[in-house]
Formats: structure tokens, sequence, C-alpha cells
């Protein structure tokens, strides 16, 4: 059988996810991943080991790929560039994915669409951001345009002192995107897959829960969202990906203002942490969809199986051994899903997720929460996990950036 | 993570089929492949290519394996003893795996049990056959004990001459199993997972269509079953479980005989083709149960998702690149649920499955069939897929007794 070949670029959890779909497909998946024993490495045969930041590397280990994908957004746009300089097809393209791998970009672009965003500015000093406050007030949200996740490399400043200290502790001339901070009532996603010939598949809307900038929580479809605006935030992130030219998924993170507004957060063009409920509660998962449209084939169906889906990570905790939690959670629960990603546990790293569908929201967010608790052993964990919407700011609190080893995004 | 590692003698679509489960749960695989680029090898980074048949290359490839589990019933029962004798946990264990192995002890044992069977009788010689048809009637069925598998090492015999050629062509002193013909209304398959702790989850009864002894169509539910004929095959198959001590997937194929009785045909103790479609139609599919019951962790519901599943097997046709038919298909019917296997194709071969899932029955199977057929390229055997049942006998016609290279059941 002659199938094309899948290269991606990172051997995440993201990674690791595509090959069930992949396996159905007779679609062989070829990993680069940064380091051995990795998640996707683990269980995608052709997996080489070499760091995706190296040209040479880059350009050897694409050869027997029909297409290049990627698991984050954290490849050079230089060198991502010299891959389709040397014929190499990206999905999506160096031009499209520039805009999820720097936020500075992704504003200006959006803004120059008429999408809405929460104001913004880019700065470089002190008085950069003091001016801005001094027009939409503190607190503001400072960003690092670029490498940052999960709340690492965003820092919220209530002051011009504090925004004096963060800037203290940055290299001199670096520059940050600020933004307004957006008095949310909550987190949503819009996911579309989209296929080279541009073909759009717009998953049901979701409700996501972040706690310290991690998602935690999602909930599809959102949970009383006003139907024009599930079809105004499906017809926004449509736009995004077929303005930018996005192949594969695209996630657009929203936030639904008190007066009823969605402003864009953040862009993913990945199959995405809030997608993650599609394995289970949607016809095609967000994983097969981006296979197929990366492959430009005729995507599938997005639409939710059941009234309800509800997805909450595993964080980390106490238990070194997930396996351990199965006996458990298995017997209690015999309808839930769980999905481990084969990763060493530490703190508060996301190893794994628990799904469950049916009727009734509260019971399925009080099974799922149950479980991901119970995997990670943090019994402390379940009453934090179900933060109320609203009461934000959810995005990491001020503190240094981040120095820890890079990890795939979700 | 601390998982145990779940070793698979064989390699073909059924192991490869595990995979998908065994990445959700974390739990890594370990496969024994007879030849290189096997449906398994493909997908399952930890496997060997090695003789089965040779118990030394048995025990060093175990050494690994947490537990180890089954792709086909090809394994010399000895050299399964000698497996657990050296302290490898095996499941489904030798003692029970025998009875899907030999079809003479199946038969000895289920009716020691007062399951219900067709009228048997061990032959050596056609006066054997002529006496049992004597009582019985032509046309029988002759069977060898072991080895068969897809309708071969079955035949039908119409009268003393077929009987007296065919055992003129088998080496002088072989037995036979002779069955009576059984004139079904159709075939069903009851399927359940056992663990080994005693926990038992049944599957819906499916309704199976063979055309030459391969099962090419099933319908989950089976349409218009008696409810309490329902109960009774899965109690039949719960029993059977229990009492052979089956550990893992066991199928039970099973006669619906005009006059509503059931009468069980043939035992497989692995997931069975009669059982995928619980990959996209049930709460937990066929193989995470296989692995969660081999791994003796609690298992998942076994209940459909939808009224009805359908699920259709592509048989090897003139295309002879499997992929090349996802633009049609993929495009016509972005509903469809399509599991490809690897396979180099060749006539008739099993290289693949669609599903598909929903409330209208004519229309699923329409939907199925249409797809099965595009990618086999067979254009006329789309009118046959569909044989209506009672149009028996479905096994193999008279013929010689295979010589073919030995493939995986499913």
């Amino acid at each position: 059988m002659e199938a094309p070949v899948v290269g991606i670029v990172g051997a995440g959890q993201l990674a690791r996810m595509l090959q069930p779909p992949a396996v159905a497909l007779g679609v062989p998946l070829r990993a680069l991943a940064e380091y051995a024993d990795s998640a996707a490495g683990q269980v995608v045969p052709d997996t080489e080991v070499g760091d995706p930041a190296d040209l040479e590397t880059l350009l050897a280990w694409s050869k027997p790929c029909s297409v290049v994908t990627f698991d984050h957004e954290q490849v050079p746009s230089a060198h991502l560039a010299a891959l389709e300089a040397a014929g190499v097809t990206c999905r999506p393209g160096s031009a499209a994915l520039l805009h999820a791998q720097d936020k500075a970009v992704m504003r200006r672009r959006l803004s120059e669409l008429g999408l809405p965003c929460p104001r913004y500015v880019v700065v470089r000093a002190a008085e950069d951001v003091t001016r801005f406050a001094a027009e939409v007030g503190f607190p503001v949200v400072l960003k690092a345009p670029r490498g940052g996740y999960d709340g690492k490399g965003v820092w919220f400043a209530a002051s011009a002192d504090a925004v004096a200290k963060l800037l203290a502790r940055l290299p001199a001339g670096v520059s940050l995107l600020c933004e307004e901070a957006v008095p949310f009532r909550r987190e949503l996603s819009a996911l579309v897959a989209r296929s080279p010939s541009g073909q759009l598949a717009a998953y049901p809307v979701v409700e996501t829960v972040q706690r310290d900038g991690v998602c935690v929580e999602v909930t599809a479809p959102a949970p009383d969202l006003d139907p024009e605006l599930a079809a105004t935030a499906a017809e926004l992130a449509a736009e995004v990906a077929t303005e930018l030219g996005v192949t594969g998924i695209l996630a657009v993170e929203l936030f639904e203002t008190s007066d009823g507004r969605l402003l864009v957060n953040e862009l993913a063009m990945r199959p995405h942490n809030t997608g993650h409920w599609s394995i289970d509660g949607a016809v095609t998962s967000q994983f097969e969809n981006h296979l197929r449209a990366v492959l430009d084939l005729p995507l599938g169906e997005p639409f939710a199986r059941a009234p309800w889906t509800v997805t909450v990570n595993i964080l980390g905790g106490p238990v070194p051994s997930l396996y351990d939690g199965f006996p458990h959670v298995f017997a209690r629960d015999p309808g839930l899903r769980v999905h481990l990603y084969g990763k060493s546990v530490r703190p508060g790293r996301k190893v794994g997720h628990v799904s469950a569908y049916g009727d009734d929201l509260a019971a399925l967010l009080a099974r799922a929460r149950h479980a991901a608790v119970w995997f990670a052993g943090d019994a402390d964990a379940e009453q934090e996990t179900g933060t109320p919407p609203g009461e934000g700011p959810a995005e990491g609190a001020l503190g240094a950036p981040s120095s820890e080893p890079r990890e795939p995004q979700s």
C-alpha cells in the first residue's frame, strides 16, 4: 500500500495522539523527537532523535516525508522557510505558522483583518507600558511574543512599579506584547480543520477552564452559549484559517466578555488541548482531521456524538505511577475514557486526560474530575479543578520568565 | 510510568488494532511477528521477527512481557504449556486456548457442558462419514480440527462420493470433525470480555454475513433478534468464557436456526472480526477490553453508542493501493469510519474494514458497502456483499485443504 509518510516535528503527546488515527488510516508517521523515550517515540516506530533547531537535522530527517507538520511551534521560522525552499511541503506553511509563533505578528495581522482583539501595544521600555496603561488602565498583561506556553512567558502587572520590576529582570531591549487585561466571563475555544484545497470543518465551540495559565478542563459544547455567539466564534476561526492560509487544525482561544463580546486571546496551528474531547466525543477527532487536512484528504464530520463531552487534564501530582490509578478509576467508572501520555510525572505537568460523555453535565464533570485527581493523587486539587467561570485572571501571575526545558504545547 | 508490557504473539491486523487503545492507556505492546513489515510491526515499535512455532524464540521474546496474549491460534499447545511452565503469564491460558485451537476438543467440551452444538462425530474414514450421514443426512460439513480459518479447512460434502474424493486427497489416517450442515436462518456472534478475576462484559449480539467462509459484513445489534434469544446468546458466551476459564475476548459464532434455536459454530479467544464494529460503535472497543482483561483491570462498558453500527470488510480486489480510495470515499461520506491494516492487497484478502453508525440501518449498509467496494475496486462485488441471510451454505465449498501461508484470523 502506497500511503504518504507524515512527518511530525516534535514527539510530545500531540504527536502521540496522532498515532491512533494514523493506524486506522494506514498512514505511516515519522517523528522528530528532541529526546529518547518521548511520548510519541514510544508508539511511533519511525522516530528519530534530533534537534529541530538544527537545520541540517531537520532537512535530513524530512527526506522520506511526503508532508511535514508540527507538534509544537518552536521550530525557527528561518528553518521552516529553508525547508520549504528545499521542496519540503510544510502544513501549516511557514507563512501561516508565523502567526502562531509570534504573538505580536498575530495581533497585527488580526487587527488588520478587523478581527476583535484586546487592545495592545508592542513595548520596549517601562514608559511604553505606563503610557498604554494610562489609556486602558492597570492591570495590563505582558507577553513574550515568542516561546511562551501554558502561562509561561505571560505576566500580569498591576502597577507601574510591577512593570519596572519585571522589565528589570528581562534582557535590555527585549520587546514585549502589552495587552489590556480583559475582564472576561469565561474562555472559549473555536477549533477548525482546514485543508490545502480550502475545505473547512468547524468543531463545536467549547468552554475551557485555565488554572495558572494551564488548561485544566474543557466542556463541549460551551454551556449556555448564545447560538449567535457560537456561530460568530466558529466563523471567526474559519476566517482566521482562511485568511492566514492555515492547513491542519487551527485553535482560536477566545475571551467571552461580560458584555457578550468575543476577543481573540491566542492561536495554535496544531491539535490543541481544547480539542482532546473530540477523540471520544466527536465523529472525527481533531487528530484524524489534522492528518486528513495535511494530506489534503476530504475532512471528516466534526460533530459531537453526545449532548455533552467533558475533558479534565491529569496534572502531575504526588503519585509517580499513573498506571496504579486504573484499578480504582475503571472499577468505579466503566464508561470513562482515559488517555495517558507515557510521560514521567512531574508536579503540574500535563501527563494525561480523562473524558466522559453523556446527558448530565454536572455528573460528567464530577466523574472526570474525580478520576483526574485520583490518577495524580492530589486530593486537594479536586476542589480547585472546578474553578467557577469568571474567577479570573486565569493567566499566570507575575513571575520570572521560565527557563524550564521547553515542552510541546497542547 | 511503570506500566506492564503486553506481549502479542502474531502481528496481523488484530495486533495492529490493539495499538490505539494501548496508546491511550499508556501500555507498551511487544509483538512477535512472523515476517518483517507486518500489519502490527508497522505501528508497534517493540516488534521482533521470529517464528512462534520455535520454542526458544518464543521464550526469549516473552522475557520482557508482563503478560502474553495472542493475535491468532497457531501457537503449538505444547509451546504454550512450556511458556507457562517457565513462569510466563499467558492470557488466555493454554488450557482455555486449546478449545479455540482444536475444534474436536471444543465440540466435546461444549457437549459435556450441555451447550447446543450441531450433531458431530470425529471421523477417520469414509465409512465413518456415511454412517453419520445415514443419521443426519447429506450434506455434511467436514472440518480440519486445527489450523483452519476463513473457510479454509472446511468442506461441504453432498454425497458419499464427494466424501471419498475429499478423503483421498488428505493424508491417510488424518482425523476430521464431521458435522451436520445446519440449515440456519442467519449467523450471529456473541462477544464477551472476561478478566482473570472473573468479571464479564457482554457486547450486543451481532449478525454476521459470510461469503465463501469469510466474514464480509456485521450488523450490531442483530436486526429483529428476539430479546430472549439475544439474552440466551450472551449468557451462552458468558458460560463458555467462565467454564473454559477464558481471559480476554471470547467470540462465540452461532447459527440461528429457522426454528429459533442457537447452535455454537466456532469459538475464538482474541479480538474477532465480528467485534470490529465496537471500535467506532461501542463505549469500549473489544481491543481495549481485551487489553484491560489480560491486564486484569476492570472492564469498560461494552454498550453500543448508536442504534445501529455496521461494519463491512474490505477484501482485496483489483486496486493495488487502498490509499487511492480516500479522496472519493471521504468526500462522499464524511461520517464514515475507515480502518486499513497496512497489508498488501491480494485477491479476497481482508485488508481493512469500514464502519458506519446511526439510525437508518439500510442507509448505513449502503454507505459502508459502497466504500468497501470502492477501496477494493471490485464493482461486481457490490451486489454480492449483501447476501441475504439464509442463502447459505456460507462455509467454503468442497476444495482441497489450503496450503497458503497462514495468516492471522479475524
